[in-house]
């Protein structure tokens, strides 16, 4: 059963590479911590100690090619870790987290973009999380061809063709349409401002959830 | 749906800490090898370059408390990956796989010995390994005392309390009870020697399917 939280505000930047959403994490938390909220700013995968050497072995080159269920797992272990330790306290603690990837990059990348059964992959990620679920999931839609050359270098991920980025965006964005409550989809290809102010407009009204707030004065 | 290869032999070695299993693997190979057997010796966690390094994230004391799912997932990873490039391959080019713990390990320590649910902990792990089971599963019973004493210098595992292992060596014992057909629980506090020709008896009518193994001359 999904789960979502009554006290604190979980918030989710998904999307493509290149949609800019360390830019958008950033611009937020500034926002949001200058009205008064305590921010958790954090990311999947290595948003813990474990978790980073997880990410480490995901995304280095040298690693080579994973078994989808490998990485899967992978994944899956990273979300455990990050819920459990740092999200699930901070919302009781009544914080706004900001996490930049969450379960739908999961099933985006791994589910739409590889051969893998998509709803074993979900049922693992969603015991691997609790069925945890984002308040907001904010898609920060981009051309991978523009997002991808705006990314540079490209690790492990990055570098697959084309088609496969294709069909993780087409992913990102089945799943917003699917629940239009906690989601919001943005066009990413404008100047930063512009995409931050549709951000904010979409996640003030869940803001009465973060008891960090100070009362109006 | 449980899954046994048609050619190869698949065989577990399982147990608590200082039941001897490197030193039963190792005969046994010995044995397989002179017998004309192609043997492939391999160990859960750490059979493969990524399952190495999972290895390591778990066992090292470093890393300190670990969420029960993100510990069964780290395992399950390494099982996906060990299974589909290491013990399935050998086993359809008809080898003796002898593998130093597998699935249920993970039911035994993470199951028994923890608190979190076993069946969705049993799901991920077959899950993994796409159910692939051993023909045969051999479990070097031993009373935790004496295999800690043996075991030396304790890692993250084997420093848990002696009621933990306690419970582990009874999850052994009931996966045994429940399937006859496919195990063997051998008293491993006996001289090494007899505790291998227990071994071998119960794998001699197992071989014929290792298609390795030349004609009789």
């Amino acid at each position: 059963m999904p789960y979502f939280t009554d006290s604190g505000v979980f918030v989710a930047l998904e999307g493509g590479e290149g949609g800019g959403k360390s830019t958008q994490s950033g611009l937020l938390a500034s926002w949001l911590t200058e009205r008064g909220h305590q921010v958790l700013v954090t990311r999947e995968p290595g948003g813990t100690p474990v978790g980073s050497q997880l990410r480490r072995i995901v995304l280095d080159p040298a690693t080579g090619a994973l078994n989808s269920r490998t990485e899967a797992l992978i994944y899956a272990a990273d979300k455990a870790e990050h819920v459990e330790a740092l999200v699930l306290p901070a919302l009781a603690a009544g914080q706004v987290v900001l996490t930049d990837r969450y379960v739908d990059s999961t099933l985006a990348y791994q589910g739409a973009g590889r051969a893998i059964d998509v709803q074993e992959l979900e049922h693992v990620a969603r015991w691997a999380t609790a069925d945890l679920r984002p308040h907001l999931t904010v898609v920060l839609d981009i051309d991978p061809v523009v997002g991808l050359a705006r990314a540079g270098e490209p690790d492990r991920i990055e570098a697959e063709p084309l088609a496969f980025h294709r069909r993780v965006r087409e992913h990102f964005l089945r799943l917003a349409a699917a629940d239009p409550d906690h989601y919001l989809v943005v066009d990413a290809d404008r100047p930063a401002e512009q995409v931050q102010a549709d951000i904010r407009g979409a996640l003030t009204p869940w803001l009465s959830r973060s008891t960090t707030r100070p009362a109006a004065t």
